[in-house]
Parts: structure tokens; sequence; C-alpha cells
């Protein structure tokens, strides 16, 4: 794709988000126009058929394209001059009713949206596949215990299954959230020049629901030209998307430092590797993802502040969303892919998930033993209790159950024989198993409605 | 408020997002934990009652938990120790009990959930108070024509109407998206320290079901203290609404524009004025209203930004959060109150639009004469012919009516009767009368279900 | 360039922003690292000249580069590898040499300033060009008057050429801006794996000095590979100067509205028009540089967030400068380019600017008349007189010099013959010449010191 | 200072950003305007004198002019009108001339350069502060030999002493940059309605000069109503300070992790608790930190995007900056400052640095080895060799010093007397040294040269 693409997009994607596609996209506008306004009776059976079929972008020159839309101010311009010349080569009467009644932003926003369409599907799918690869992780580790961490510290046990669990809850919002984007953001556009539809006449309406018809797009209320939402609305609904992906991937980066070792991404020859030190497995699709999870944020707001449109087509605002729009689609895809691969080669490494748990000696523990003393305590001064024990514990170097052993005051409350287990990850793991249930029952309940989303 | 406040937000909107809101958001909460864990047999029943007739903010000094929270790292700490010193004058057994198997975050999320609520509430009532302005704007004018202008430009007639129309449809889609977030994104936050809810034992659903229940709040399938998408689709929800008003708010500025003077907001003793202009009247809602829209963007940003968190609970990226969320809301809020009682007494000068229909001598009929010539012609041809007119129009400072009068090729189509009425207005308005019925429609339905939002 | 490249980007500068560029920036590094070590007796100098003379950028594919550098994770990599066998073909024992002691980010961060080098220099030059542009106007136009408006609202006149010196006056601020960008951010990289030059053993300072002279680039106090304010820096500036290239296209585009029509973009056949308007003209150079100013500020966003790195080399920061930065650089040249070329052939309509001082009946001359009555009356004596024949002319659609006539408190402190004068708007400029002159000389200053840029 | 306040906020930086503060700069700006008018003999001494006397924001209700700001659309106007009623009871001739030939914005600009130009110096004793806190630890830690880390993995060995002179280096040039900034951008705002200052008739220029001296201000060519690159360039300044001191945050974070604990923020009692962990000693001030890093770039953003003004004065983009700029300064203060405060007690964990750089079992000394077999073998045959060792090492969980000792290809360049040295981080350190010496240079001599900050 170039030399930063393969890095950082997803190849299945890419073509839909090409020059080409763009092209296509507005062509595909100007055929279904063309069959709506031949059933309208606005043009005639003929024209429409030849327009049709010359709307195929490969009988355009992208450059030529690009050169005259230098100069008009907007690709859709060249492309409707460059297809009334291809049509008036088939046939000169044709010709005459390419674009009929339509405006460039017509062309080119629902071009955009019929580009939209096949990619937020292939991201869906692939958001799925992910959804797939977190339910395994999520099964699989139930009973993985490792140290749950907050503010970067070793706070209580929890499971590996937990965290995967949550990753895929997340993941699973961001589905509905697509499909309900899928539902609302791919409308058609079709208003004309100001929007009123005046060059069809009294035809406008019917002609619009025939062109929704023909491209298999809803038809809005009224044209949205210079309202901005629904494709605002995208860049909101991957934006939030890559914020969940960049969680995931921060975590397992922070799992796979040399000093954590618990996760590793896939080995694979040269992967990760360095142009100078021999012994790195560098976490590329952590990379990756975490790069997106930077840019995206930016440009969602670029998307948010071009919403401030002038009157009925707005001067710059609207060009600002031309190649962020797709930027931002090209970017989640390409991290959603990379991370999806990755986590379903992860390498999780049981044993030393559990070796980090005794890192702390014993002080990972303290909330279990503070809760068990908190019935004869109370709270807070459990939690002074075993705060003096774990500053005694830290500075003597000695595990937490020792001291706690010695502690005179600890053994008013709790015996040897009661302290013990407080120090057993397994059973200090609340309704972990009981959450992994509930997500993955929500899972399974959205795999199984594929018609909805 | 402050020097600033009352002109950026609304009074109404901002007691719910002080600091005393935010700790009795937080003291709801523990209040709501205390009655859970006593039903479910977890603490006594009396604690219970103690715990929550002592949650009261008035009776917490703000500054003070401020200083603490500066040493400890968040309000929660502070806040909770103040607690259990109050439950303990009236009853120290009872203390015992103050916060148990929670965690701070615990209590912070909850709180901002039980802060956003009626925020929420209050913003959805003003986008309908809104919706009312603009449906009745839409209706009203529904026949007085203007200019549509694009890229900066006069383009052809629509009318005022289908613009207030415009406006008002894509407020309802904010008003659906804001129905949605409020179902979706007020849920429960109770995970204890690393989210296993380990503290509560067995009792942790059961406990989380309750509390759920005493606060009228949804139950997730698992804690969401590193996932963040729920509070940050707060902030592209309103951030995606934000550029709706900021659209508004530009189309009101350019029409109230000296030159321009179709629009204007209403006149007030002293509203707009300058500290040396003795005859301005600037349009101090419009000011507002972009204000918002140009700084919501950037903080849109930052909450997408912070969702990149580490493991269980995250450092700093959390904290973030916890200025910028309220400030979206309440530039929010601040812009859409003032907006809507600005638009309340828009004050529309029909006949100065019609009049500046007049500013281009005919030339935003171009297009109806094009689409009269082109059944003749061919558009690409019409669009030539009718081009050259306007060149020469332009240049000789003549109307385009006179020129097409004057042109041998338009006289092989058009009839200087055929031509007369391509200049007016009324003639010249598509479906504009449909789509506002359609919208009306939309607006009405929408109203008719208030159970729904 | 491609469909929206010759639009939105600077054909000039593309070229210097390419995938090959990038490539011939890390060979370049490699060429000067070589020989460096050779001068420092660390590498042979055949083998030196072996690999300078293997760094061309055409003899590597770019898209086989990019492929592996998605499995290594950088472009670097795979650039080295092929470095190496294209070196070995020669000389076997030269490939030995390759990126001696040297890691992946330093042929990187090197080869991204040198591409910049020549970028910012062709940016410099377009900027003079812009402020010689700009200069000839403020001083062509010291004498056209127009209105001066504030909050969109006509407020009192002012001259054309004031708004070309305050255009002006910004760019100037730039170029220094620049200037001291230029001196400060084209550094080297060199740092080796974890920037202590270790693999250079005690040669690592001979060699980095020996690089920075052979790439006549200033070398730092120590390597900056993770820490990224120079890069982050030439965002910024750029972002800066952006913001000045939409104000003045602001300027531009509401100059050039219909109801004012002031100013107007440069004509030329095709420019600006519209696929279904045949009398359009519209301001295209505007449009792509608003654009450019909606999307910078979110790039720069993202630079500057990625500033926050991990240790001795960031995961995924670091990334999310690689197409970020370029992108602000073209987008950067792209608008300064379009917004020159036009500015250039701007047109300018002097007799409007003058007779849209009339759209006011007076009211724009209000303050001069309250400072012809101030020192009689006391400022805000004279404001509230002046506020009450304004209100007076508008509501009765008089001329504001009509109502003070008839207005017996003014007549006590103003004659007629004193009336008529302040509604001479070249009789009401103030300072603004000398402040034309003072730019002009700040202007000429600038020019006069190329050495210094 | 609220609820939040204390944990983000510096108190010493809090007071010059208040809303009285901002009245006051108001205030202070109508002072020397009357004092300078004076002495141009515009108004009279006398009243010169009254006003001046009566510029104290103690004896202004900032409640009611936020009130009154609310309707008129900026604080000024109230403040004006307040100020005149002020002077009237002292003197009714006095009260002519306040604010005579000045509009709103000359009074808010001027009065937030009188507020940022303490608070920027503030800034920058505090970055001192700082850069005398690292500038301590690159030099006391030169020979803290710990383990270099890329891509969040082991690399190599480094020191301690250069990290904190890479954090000293970038702090440095913060430094220069806001040392440019405070000469730069500091400026007086006195331009009249639209930037004339034709009230002041034919003493613009002169009054402009004596208002500067008054306030001790450089005098700008021209105003800059609308030219806004000189506060937005604070913004972008602060923005880079923010990307450092995020790093450093990010780094001591990394560095306190339980795995790691190779650093510490200073221990105090309660600091950085937890509401239900007793164990927990949370880095508050990296939290801090790097959230302030998190909000800022979203804010500079806006500072950029506001920069869009139109024509002489703006309609919303100036209201975004009134709270956005003193928001960035404050939280860049706050970081800054807790951040300072946190370094100066940093706990270095010497022997733990060292013991990390053993987890690898001889890995992050790979470099090392091959460096010692390239000049036999070449680099990237050294780099294979090296790497099937570093496998062989991983899989079989051996050191890597043994796998080489039995490796006979090795062997064959290395003796195990060759080996063994290898692995002293001490002897891989490069040119560490000579860059420590090199950055505290730098800062002896910034130091040195207080006049020029």
């Amino acid at each position: 794709m170039s030399l930063l693409g393969p890095l950082f997009r997803w190849d299945a994607l890419e073509p839909l988000l090409s020059d080409r596609a763009r092209v296509q996209g507005m062509l595909d506008f100007e055929a279904a126009l063309a069959r709506a306004e031949a059933r309208a009776s606005v043009i005639p059976a003929t024209a429409a058929r030849v327009v049709s079929r010359c709307c195929i972008a490969e009988r355009f020159d992208v450059d030529a394209l690009g050169v005259e839309a230098s100069v008009a101010g907007n690709p859709a311009i060249p492309v409707v001059k460059a297809l009334t010349a291809l049509v008036a080569k088939d046939d000169p009467e044709a010709a005459r009713y390419v674009h009929w009644g339509a405006t460039s932003q017509d062309a080119m926003d629902t071009g955009l949206v019929l580009q939209l369409r096949p990619a937020l599907g292939a991201l869906d799918a692939e958001l799925e596949r992910l959804a797939d690869v977190l339910a395994a992780l999520a099964d699989r580790h139930r009973s993985t215990v490792l140290a749950g961490r907050t503010w970067m510290q070793q706070a209580g046990p929890t499971t590996f299954g937990l965290k995967a669990a949550g990753w895929l809850d997340a993941i699973l919002r961001h589905r509905v959230r697509l499909r309900d984007l899928r539902s609302r953001a791919l409308v058609l556009q079709l208003g004309g020049a100001v929007g009123t539809l005046a060059a069809l006449g009294d035809k406008g309406l019917e002609v619009a629901t025939a062109v929704a018809e023909e491209l298999r797009l809803a038809l809005p209320a009224l044209p949205w030209h210079a309202h901005r939402d629904r494709p605002a609305a995208v860049a909101t609904v991957l934006g939030l998307g890559a914020g969940t992906l960049g969680k995931i991937a921060r975590d397992v980066a922070l799992h796979a430092q040399t000093e954590v070792g618990e996760l590793a991404e896939p080995e694979a020859p040269g992967r990760g590797g360095s142009s100078t030190l021999p012994h790195k497995q560098n976490p590329v699709a952590s990379a990756v993802v975490l790069a997106a999870a930077t840019r995206i944020p930016g440009l969602v707001a670029t998307m948010l502040a071009a919403m401030v449109e002038e009157d009925e087509r707005a001067l710059g605002a609207w060009h600002a969303e031309w190649e962020t729009l797709p930027e931002i689609v090209s970017l989640f895809g390409g991290a959603l892919h990379h991370l999806t691969d990755a986590l379903s080669g992860l390498r999780v490494d049981e044993v030393l998930m559990a070796a980090n748990l005794e890192t702390t000696r014993g002080l990972v523990f303290a909330e279990a033993v503070q809760m068990a003393l908190a019935p004869r305590t109370g709270r807070a001064a459990a939690q002074r209790l075993v705060e003096a024990a774990c500053r005694s514990a830290r500075a003597d170097g000695r595990h937490l159950r020792e001291v706690l052993a010695g502690d005179a005051e600890v053994a008013r409350h709790l015996s040897p024989a009661d302290i013990g287990p407080l120090f057993d990850a397994r059973r200090y793991l609340g309704a972990s198993d009981g959450m992994i249930d509930r997500v993955l029952a929500a899972h399974r309940a959205a795999s199984a409605k594929p018609g909805e989303s």
C-alpha cells in the first residue's frame, strides 16, 4: 500500500477507501440517479441505461480528475464532466441527462455513504472476530489468577478471564453502537443546489425515493448537506471503539513488559525485531493500536469542529471531512485487524501470572486480611491495623503473613488457621466467575442475532 | 456563578455540576450501598440507617475535603473518612460498616452517574423546548423565501422554513442519541478494589443488584472502572449536539450581518452593546454558542484519549475525566439554553430576505433557467449557455433576464413568457414544503412519546 | 498526486514528503554514519565508500519495504536489511559495517529531519512570497476605506490597507517562529539502542560529531529518542501559522459574500464552478485554507499527546508521529501555497467597499459622533446620547445624520457644520496610516536579512 | 480552592488566574490608559488621578459584573460602567474620561497579558527549580546503572543519571521557549473599536506608546484583536512543556510499578492511599501530571482552532479563549509544581535497578555481545548469531552467557575471558557520562543568565 500502509492499515479495508472507490461511489450515485429519474419519467429510459453502463471507475483517469478538481474545488465536477463525455461517445442524446437535478455534494456524500456501507460491515465482522477471540480467552482463563493492578500498582488478585471479559464487554457495546450507526448514518444525500430539489420540479421526492431504493439506502426527511452529525457520528463511534482497542493494547503492553512477562504477542520470524538489538521481541501490534488510539481523538475533534457549517453548504468545513473521515475508518480498521490477529495468538504465561502475585510478599492480599478483620473491628479500624502491618512488612522485608502472625492485636481476631487461606488468590476472587458468565451470555446473545447487526 | 459563568453557562444546570453535587453523588452511593448491604445481611440494618441519614453533602466541608483529596489522590477517600467520623458521632458501631467492600472509584463513578442523570434530563427537556421553537419557525416560514447560500455565495432560492426544518431535523436526531445515552450510559459502578467484588465474598452480585435497585440504575455485566466508553459516549453525544448548535448559531450570525440583515437576535436593554460603539447590537447568544462549539471538540478528544487506561484502574487518564466531562455538560447546556432563548425571540426580516434575492440581478435564478433549457439542450449544454449569459450579465451589470431575452440561442428554446416566471423564487422551491412536513411529522411523533425519552 | 492531492497540497512540497523521500532520508543517514565512522576509524574507509554509493532510494522497492516493515514494526529495519544486501553485492566485506552502532530510530528521526530541512525552507520562501503580496496590498490600499466589522457587524471605518497590514504583521511573526524552529529543531538523532552510543565504545561522541558535520546538522547534548518537543514544536509552529492562514481566508470569504462583494478570488476558466449552478464562482482557495485550518489543530493535539513517551523509546506514541507530522507540513504547505496564489490575484472592489459603508445609514459613524461629543459631555453621557439617536434612526429608517441634526441636546454641542464631516470615513481613520508604515518597515527589515532565516 | 483544585492546581498560581485578578487586569489597563492620556493631554491630569485610584478590584462586585456581562456579552462593559460610576462618586468631572478611546477588547486582552506576566514568571521560576532537582539527580546517579527500555522491553544498560539528564535537557529547551514567549507575547493591546485608534484622533500612537510605558509592555506594530498567534503561542509553548512533564511522570510511574520498583514518589502520611486497600502507595503526583498531559493537548487545539477569527474582532472564537488559556496555564502550573515536589523527594532504589538488569538472564547484554562479535563477523552476521543464541537461551531458560560459552561459532571469535565482561553493565555505558556533562553544562549556563529569562 505504501511504506507505512501495511503496518498501520488493514489490507482488506483499504480498497474500499481508495481514490478509485471514491470515484466509484460517485458513479454509483449518478447511475442510480439516472435510473430513478427514468422510473419517474424525468429522463428517458435509454439515457439511464447508457449512463448506468458508463459508471465504471476503471474507465476514468483518477489523476486527471484530481488536477481538474483542484481548479473546480471538488472532484464531483470533473467526474460529472468526464462521465458526460464518456456517455456522449456512446449516445450523445443520453449525455444530455447526466447528473440531472443533482449537485456535487449529492454525488460526493452519497458516494461516501456507499463506501462506508461495506467498510462498516467489514469492521463489524472483524469486531465479531475479536469478540470471539476474547470470549475464548475469558472462558479459558476464568481460573487463571493474576494480580489486579490499579494506579499501576498491584492491588489484589483477579483472573485473566475477568480481564478478557472486561475487554469483551466493551467490544459488545461498540458492536451495538456500530449497529445503530449503520441503520442511522447510511442514508441518501439528494437535495440539488440548495437542498430543495427544485431542479426536479414536482418530482423531487419521487425521484429521491427511487434513488434511495436503487441504492438500498434510507431516505432522510430532508438533505443533510450542511448538517453533518451523521458522518461525525461515524467518527465518534469509531473514536470510542479506538479508545477500547487502545486500552486492550495498553494492557497487553504492560503485561508484556520484561519485568512482568505475563503476556506476549505471537512470535513470528522477524516480528518485532530491532535494527540493532538481537534479543528484541517488540509488541508490534500493541504499538500499532496505541498509535491509532493516539491519533484518532484529534481526528474526531476535527470532524466535530467541522460541523459548524455555513448555510446550505459550507466553505471549508465540508472539505475538512473529505480526507479525515476515511482516515479514521482506515486507522480504526488497521488497529482492529492487527489487534485481533495478535490476540488470536496471544501467549499467556499462567505460571508467571501466579508468580507475580508473590512479588509483594503478601501485600497484594492486604484487603483480604482487612475484610476478614472488619466484621470484628469495623472497616476503618481494620484498614488502619492492616496498614500498619503492611508498613512493618515493607520496612523489614518480611511477608505480610508473618507480620500478621506476630501481631497481638490481629491475634485477638484471627487465628493462624484463619490467616493462611487469606493469602490464597483463588479464595479471593469474589464474583469474578459470575461476571464472566454474564458477559459470555451477552456475547452469545449478540452473536445469535446476526440479522440485527 | 462567577465573572464568566452567567454568560457561558445555564443557571439551572450548574447546581447539578457543582462540587457540592459531586460530594452528594458520592454520599448517595454510600447510603445506597449501606442499605443494599443491610438487605443482603452483609451489614446490620441499624448501621445502614445511620449511614444513610448522615449522607447529606451540607454536613461536609468541601474545601477541607479538597485539601485532603490533594494528598490522598482522590476526593472519595476524604469523603469516606469524613462520613465515617460523622457516623461515628451518632453511632460508633454503625461507623464500622461505612463504604463496606467498595472502592473510591465505585463512589466517584456512581456519584457522577447520579449527577449526570438529572443533568441529561434537563438537557433533553431543553432540547425539546428548542425543537418546539424550531418547529414553529419551520411552519410559520414555510413560504418565506430567501437566498440559499453555498460556499458563502448566493446559490438559489429556498425558504426560511426549510432552513429551520433542517435545524430541527438535526435536533431530533440528537434527541434520539440522548435517549439512547440515558438508557445505556447511566449504569451502576460497583466492583471493589480490582473489580471482583471480592471484599463482599459470595454476596457480591446480590449486593450489586440491590445497590442498582436502590439507585434505580442499570446493573452492568461487570464493573467499568477502566472501560470508559460510557462516560466518553456522553461526551461524544454532546459533542455532536454542540456541532449542530454551532451550525445554527453560525447561520444566525451570518444572516445577522449588517449587509444581510435577515435575522437578528432579540433586543433587550444593554444586550450586545459595546464599551465604545453606541450603535452596536451584537449577537451575544451566537457568540456564546460558537464559543462552546469551538471548545467542546477538544474536550471530547480529551475524553477519547483518556480511554486508554491501564489495567484494572488507570493512572492519570481517569483523573483527566473528572473536570472534563462536567465541563462538556456545562458548556453544552449553556449554549443550548442561550440559543433556545435567542431563537424564541428571533427577529425575522422577511422583506430583506426577499430583497436580498435581488442582489445578484437574477444570477441566483440561473439554475432555474438552466433546468428550463435542459430538456431542450441537454443539461451540460444548458449549463454552458447559462454560464455565458451569467458572465455577460456580470460584465455589463445587467439583469440576467435581460441578457437572456437578448440571446438568440436562448430564444430558440424559451420565449419571453417562458423566461419571466423563472425569476420568481416561489416557483422554484421544489420539495421544500413536503420536506418541512416530513420533519414536522417526525417532531410531533417524537414529542408524543415522552415516555421513551 | 491523487484525487484530492492537487486541491489540498502543494506540488512543490509533496516530493519532499513522499515515501521515497522518507527512504532517502534514512539512506542519507546511513551513508553519513558510514563516512563518519570511517573518519573516526571505527569502520574501514572502503566500506564507507561502498555504503555511501548504495544509498540511493531509487534502488529500493518501497512496497516491499512496506510489507517487511509491517512485520518488523518500523521501516528502518527492512531498509537496513535491504541496504546490507545491496552493499554485499558490491562488496561483501563492506556489508559487515552497515548501520554500525546505530538503532532504527536514529535512521528514522535523522531521516525525518533531513526531509524537514528543505520542506521548512520551502515554506519559509513561500511565506516570504505571501508577505510580499500582503505588503503590496497594504501599501496600495492604505487609503481604501471600508467598514471595519466586529462580532460580524459593521463597527466603524477602517482601511483595506490596514487589514492587509494586520495579516502581514502576523505572517512576519510566523517567519520569526519558523526561523527559530529551523535553527533549533533540525538536529541530529544518534544514540544507538538505548541512547548511550554504547555500541560505539569510546568513540560515540566523536562519531556523533562527525555525522552531524556530514549532514550539516546541529549536535544535541544527548539523543532525543523519547523527548519529542522538537518535532512537536514543528507541529505547533505550523499550527499557529495555519491559524493565521485560516483567519485570512475567513476574511476573504466574508468579504466575498454575495451581499458584501468587496473581495473576490481570481477568476479562471472553470475555477470555483458548480456541477449544477451556472453562475457560481466559489472561493476555492479560501475553502482549501479553511479546511486546513480546521484539520491542523487536531493533528497538533495528536503530536502533543504523543509526547508522553515511555522510557528510552516509546511504544505507539512514536508511531503516532510518523504520518501525522508530514501531514501537518503537507496541509500547511498546500494552504499557504494556494492562499498566496489567490491573494496574488485578489480582486478588490474599492467602490463596493465605500458603498457598503453607507449600508447602515450613518450608524457606522456613531463612535465618531460620540467622540466629538465626549469632550463636552463626558464619554459615558455621549455614548448614551448617541445610542438614543441610533435607536431612533433605526426605528424610523432615517440617516443618523438627520436624526442628530434634529436633536436639541446634540445641537447644544455640535453645529450642523460640525456634524457633516463626522460621516466622512477618511477623517476617522486614526493611526491607520502610521500602523501600516510600522508593519511595512518590519517587513522590509525581515526581507533584508535573508541570511538569518 | 474547591474539591479538586488543590489536587490539580498550584496554590501559588491560582490567585493570578482568579476572577478577581481578571478584573484587576482590566482595571490596571484602564488606569494606565487614563494616565497615558493625561500625559498626552487627551484628558485632564486630575481625571487620570481619580480614575487611577479607583482601579482596585476589591471595590467591585464580581458576581454582579458576571450577571451584567451575560447581557452585554463581555465583562469589560460592566467593568467600565461600574468604574465610571465609582469615579463619578469621587469626581463627576473625572468620570467623563473613563475608558476614553478604547474598546472592551483592549481592556480584556491587555488585562490578560498583565495576568500572564507574573504567571509565566512563576512558571519559569518553578521550571528552574525542577531543572535544579533534575540536575542533582543526573549528577548523583551518573553511575547508577539500570535497564534502558524501548517499546516497553528491556533493551540494554543505561544510567539513571542519563535518564534524568534527558529529562533536564528537555526542560532547558522549554525554558528557552518560555523566555522567548515572555519577550514576544506580552505586548499591549490598544486599538479602539476597529483597531485604528480613531477615537484618539491624531494622538493614537502617542497614547499607545505611553500606555505601553505605563504598563512596561512592548508596543506592537498594530493591534492584534483578531490575530491571536500570541495568546495561542502561550498555549502551544505550555502544551509542549506539558508533553515533557507527562513523559517524566510516565517514566516515574513505569519505574514505580510493583514489579519494577526502581523509583517511588515520596512517602507521607495518607499520601496515595486507597479507600479500601491498606497497602497502597499510589504515585499521586504522576497521576496529576499525566492527567494534565492528557487534557492540555485538546485545550491547545481549541486555542489554535479559535485563531480563525472574523474581520476586526471575532464572534465566538475570541470568547472561546477566555476560559481556555487560563485553564492551560493553571493545569500546566499544577502539574509542574506537583511534579517538582515529587521529584525533590524521589526515592531511587539503586539495588533494584541493578537487580532488574538480571531479569532477562543476560539478554539485555545481547547488543554488547553482538558488537564484540561484529568486528570479526560483520554486523548483520553477528546479529543473526546472537539472535539464535538469545532464542536458545529463552527456550531453555538458560543465561545467555552460558549459551554463548557453549556455542562453537562464537568460540571461534570470543574466548570465555572475552565474554564475561560483556555482561557487566558498567562497561557498556558508551558516552553516558559525557552526555550528562554536556547537559549539566547547559543547565549551569542557563542558570547563570537569569537576566535573559
